[in-house]
């Protein structure tokens, strides 16, 4: 499976295109709303046929691409079943597949920054969404987040990769654009190594961080697929 | 070889590490002075054994970290002979090769940003720095930059490599993290199929760009490896 990794400088959020070399099908996770003609053009220049558009969760810092991509592509949009979404045409739920020619992309949920959070696994890597970011992870103080899921996906679910499954996050703040299961169980800096439920909850309850500034028209923009006006 | 790619937010500047997994010797490319600390933790959390610092030129737009890390890992800085350096361990030129374990990074001089431009070229893949950028190409209007010597280096020497060939850049300014070289020939806007030299010319002498705010600190402070005060 080919990847390209593309960014969104405003709400540092990571989109990706995989596909299928032999075949040219495609799919895109965690479009963005401001990027979409970036990305049309990018899908096009790759010849690139998009079967789907992977949302990893409802997006609270920004408004997905993906139903604009839609209408240009015809994809469908896949989101956890859990959402509630309505105008998704894919509510999936784990254990589900998606094929790009001969290669899956397998579903995982790895809930905790939200109820409905996706990891999209590939032979060799996983997207995880605001799950598991590099030596850090999502927060977890809105959108039915839960401390006690997110630690569980993490360290039960993820954790239990193969240690060089690559690491493709949704977001980024520091610099960093991929990371390594194995690097994450050493590094990570709330689940890492020699951390317990109770020092993750610790810093997680003490985090303090404000609303994502686009909150209040990010979540039910999304539950419409971004197509707002 | 392993690649890891990072950013720096405020310069807009990719660093690569590469490694070879077996021995661990590894190499950083074009590292940022404000990431320094970030750098030098990452390498240790990779357990890197960094033998080559490769500056791609003498950077205008901001300050090597070279220096402090070459003091944190003694490993040598390489920039292009062309540069002028007194500083620098090793002053490459075309054809010099850097061996990490079985694994060889070989220097292709390919000037038009500036006078001292290298693309480091391992299997498979190309750090182009300031010469070819995705759909885009570094400018040539200050340093000793030329567009006779960028229209040939891109025409004459990056676009004879295999298409398959992925590019990656030292900077990008719209979310774009590579590219192949095959992608540049077809779509590139300044020297990409169907563009004359004279076209190419007539782009970069229009281009109006102001100065990069820190060249007057940057360009005296990368001559000497970032070691500035």
């Amino acid at each position: 499976m080919k990847i390209r990794q593309l960014f969104d400088y405003e709400t540092w959020t990571y989109t990706y295109l995989l596909w299928d070399e032999d075949t040219k099908e495609a799919a895109a996770i965690d479009s963005v709303a401001e990027q979409v003609e970036r990305d049309i053009q990018h899908i096009e220049e790759l010849g690139l046929n998009v079967k789907y558009l992977l949302e990893t969760h409802i997006h609270a810092d920004h408004i997905t691409g993906a139903g604009p991509i839609r209408k240009h592509t015809g994809a469908k949009i896949v989101v956890h079943k859990n959402s509630g979404s309505e105008c998704a045409d894919i509510l999936a739920e784990e254990g589900d597949s998606f094929m790009l020619g001969q290669q899956s992309i397998r579903v995982l949920h790895t809930p905790g920054h939200t109820n409905n959070d996706i990891t999209y696994q590939i032979d060799g890597a996983v997207f995880t969404g605001d799950t598991l970011l590099v030596r850090d992870c999502g927060r977890t103080d809105f959108q039915l987040g839960s401390n006690e899921a997110m630690y569980e996906s993490l360290t039960e679910k993820l954790f239990k990769l193969s240690p060089d499954t690559l690491v493709f996050p949704a977001h980024d703040y520091k610099g960093f654009s991929q990371s390594t299961i194995g690097e994450e169980i050493e590094y990570n800096t709330r689940v890492g190594k020699g951390k317990s439920y109770e020092d993750f909850a610790v810093i997680m309850d003490n985090l303090n961080l404000p609303n994502p500034r686009k909150i209040d028209i990010s979540v039910p923009g999304n539950m419409q697929c971004g197509n707002v006006a």
